[in-house]
């Protein structure tokens, strides 16, 4: 017996839209709680957090994957008349459930409890500088990550079933060409910008109450919204967002520079303006969400590096930082500012890398855990892999595997396929960046002339407002009118580190 | 064919206990969302949080009534072999299971319903002193309230199955008597204390940073784990726990006196130290709770009232102010601190009421709510009958029904039958007091000594340990060796403010 067509479409989406509330909400929630953790929750609460966090993330699990829900997805996936924002949140919560479905339960309890051994491995292997006492546990994931790559079945090898489900459509094959582009036109660039002589601000204190309002005046200057946004500090700065209306970004503050806390301040200011720019009209579905990692980071990297770093915006913050630290700015100049949050050094840690060096740190990570998904790398030969490569790409050697192959938490906790959103997010916010020039008459005009909210406007139109409807590779195209490669950012970071 | 009995009820068991532990867990993030929203959450979040909160609300009122659950807490319930803490736990969940299930899906989206629009109707009604636009509203909802508690058929009147959800097992009958007793003594000892001339400080200015250093202190003092525990500011202080190892309470400071933050930091310490008290072996279970809002109050007056306003709390606390208000402490000692918290003045606000008034704005709201349960009173004769009592108890006639019987937000809100809870925890707390008095040879003598910790230490062994195992009648029996009754409260009163 056929159902008839209309009655059935209409409870189908009535179904679906509420299964997807709910899942928006529980994961709301889970943002909530895991927002706490890093910002406010006692020591003692560590226990009693991971059960209740435990618990919301099964019935999570247990929404996602309800027959029922299917059952209508595929009846809408063949309805045409479906409008253009039902068609993408069906599409893209088909896409969600299909991944988890595709997973048998008794391997998403396996990765889970491995990853949680591996990562307490990591912490005590990582302060013994001992990575014998972490490399089992890290090799029984790593299989384990393969069979669920294997399971998912997405793309032609198992880490591209690992990348989807951060950088949705992307695959190994398209980013090979990609970094090794990036590494042959960065090396150069690196050693000739490392060479320029680096300044730095004379030694001072910048009182955190300062720094705190001088973030709070940022914010408002670029056109975050204070009414529906919260600015905290925590160890390491992220941004979240339970719901609609509420889009927190954390940050920290070193006392002896203001320049590290506000670049933090930019970087996550990226992000939730991008959350803020969400489409309204998507609340409560997958719409109402970044098409993909990448696409999010591009925000970040656009404010952060392309507005941030540029001689116009110190030029613009100098009188306020002047108003706020009349002490401390004493014979400090907006040139003295922009240089000294300028200097190209090659280092050992990624997340303290300048924006030059950066991208080389991905490049590395990403071919080592491309090699172990292939099964080219073994998990006892990555600390040596991972020295040779920090001395080709960057010429410097990891003097311990803590500084080395253990420095990062992400494979510890089975997040292969993460690492290159970070190059990806830095390569669309150039391209974004040459786009913006173009339609503004030039970024570093508009900041000069205190018009930050004609490049937010700029980016809500191009970005935001299209939440994750088209496929970042797609929104990316339109927004910028190229495909992805490593040219414009290469240019940004000639211009900005050679040519001055 | 009949199940083995052995496989059957440890299976049951376990779904039991896993069932307890998924309710524990959403009850836990809904009060972080709640706790979050009274602290931090931005202003345009309210109607995303509304709709996250909603959203776990459904979830843990679908989880509460699954039949599964319900066979299993039946086949439990026959069980003779279950430990004392898993018969408790079987025992509390079949009633909080039974309450929920006897109310139909439909009365309880209609009571949710017209308890928001009875509120948004109280918020406007009050501002603009028009009881008028309040009453329907409030009509209704009295009448869904009253078929609420048909359905729920607990105890001898519609109000007792009202009652019983914030106070199990008390019924409207046996606290008659006893708010009868509290009103015939409370009068007179009202109108001689308010004879008694006040004192109060000087005008200064107390900064915000040294009330939370003093609460700081107070609470370390006290024995609050701070590395288990939160203490933040918000409109209304009050205490919450997401789940065990993370306590949290609020305050408020006035700029213009430390007295009064300091009495609302001892009250929600009262309720915080109670929930860090809390059997740890129940954890994930309803024993891992108070078993009942007036134990729960218990604590909060003990501390603040029983505790925090003798002579010997305010000696020992007036050196730590000396030294966190080295100028605004000039020519103030512990006396003139403590003569300025004891004022007793009949006043129209319930919640600024002093410690001898405050039964007596209660003994109205029980009698006023309960007659409109029973029937003998309309939503449009209250107001009048509010001023009439007011007038009666405590001299004055509230001028405004804003001020009068549209003050609370409770009826407005649907709670009638909390606000015995507030007197019965001052009971409980004056019986505990002498209870103390007994086991520590005088609360006095142990906190002159600064052995704040012994204090603790009775209230621990005597109730804190014993979370929700036993009804609180039966709690308090045990602890005070004394039924519930107004006589430790009337005397501790007449000590503390007529013969002094």
């Amino acid at each position: 017996m056929i159902p008839p067509v209309t009655g059935r479409s209409s409870s189908d989406l009535e179904l679906v839209r509420d299964w997807m509330g709910t899942l928006a909400d529980l994961g709301g929630a889970a943002g909530m709680l895991g927002w706490d953790r890093e910002t406010l929750m006692p020591p003692a609460g560590a226990e009693g957090r991971a059960s209740l966090m435990g618990t919301l993330a099964a019935l999570h699990h247990r929404e996602l994957v309800r027959e029922d829900a299917g059952d209508a997805l595929a009846a809408l996936a063949e309805d045409d008349g479906l409008s253009g924002d039902d068609a993408a949140a069906v599409r893209l919560a088909t896409r969600a459930r299909d991944r988890a479905v595709r997973v048998p339960e008794s391997l998403v309890r396996e990765i889970s409890e491995a990853s949680s051994r591996s990562v307490s491995a990591w912490v005590s292997a990582r302060e013994a500088d001992d990575f014998g006492a972490f490399s089992g546990p890290l090799a029984v994931l790593v299989g384990l990550k393969r069979q669920e790559a294997e399971a998912i079945g997405v793309g032609d090898e198992p880490y591209d079933a690992l990348l989807d489900e951060f950088e949705p459509g992307a695959r190994a094959a398209d980013l090979e060409p990609v970094f090794a582009g990036l590494r042959e036109a960065l090396t150069p660039l690196v050693a000739e910008a490392a060479e320029r002589p680096a300044r730095t601000l004379p030694e001072r204190e910048w009182a955190f109450d300062g720094q705190r309002a001088l973030a709070n005046e940022v914010a408002e200057l670029v056109g975050f919204d204070l009414s529906g946004g919260v600015i905290t500090t925590s160890a390491h700065p992220f941004t979240g967002s339970p719901h609609r209306g509420d889009v927190r970004f954390t940050t920290r503050f070193e006392l002896g520079t203001p320049v590290s806390g506000l670049s933090a301040v930019m970087h996550e200011l990226g992000h939730a303006l991008y959350e803020q720019g969400f489409p309204g009209e998507a609340v409560r579905t997958p719409v109402h969400d970044a098409p993909s990692l990448g696409a999010h980071e591009s925000q970040s990297r656009f404010w952060e590096n392309q507005v941030g770093r540029s001689p116009a915006f110190w030029e613009r913050i100098e009188p306020i930082m002047r108003r706020l630290f009349p002490d401390a700015m004493q014979g400090i100049d907006p040139a003295l500012l922009h240089d000294s949050a300028q200097a190209v050094r090659p280092s050992l840690i990624r997340v303290e890398a300048d924006e030059v060096t950066y991208n080389l740190h991905i490049a590395l990570r990403f071919g080592l855990e491309l090699a172990m998904m292939r099964g080219d790398l073994t998990v006892d030969d990555l600390p040596g892999a991972f020295a040779d490569g920090m001395e080709e790409l960057l010429g410097i050697r990891p003097p311990t595997t803590a500084l080395g192959a253990m420095q990062d938490i992400h494979w510890a906790d089975g997040l292969f396929g993460y690492f290159p959103t970070y190059t990806l997010g830095n390569l669309y916010a150039a391209q974004l960046a040459d786009a913006a020039d173009e339609a503004l008459g030039g970024i570093d005009r508009a900041v000069a002339n205190g018009e930050f909210l004609a490049i937010l406007g700029f980016m809500r139109d191009r970005v935001h407002r299209h939440g994750a409807r088209r496929p970042t590779r797609e929104l990316m195209l339109e927004a910028t009118g190229r495909e992805l490669g490593p040219e414009a950012l290469i240019a940004h970071l000639e211009r900005s580190y050679l040519d001055r």
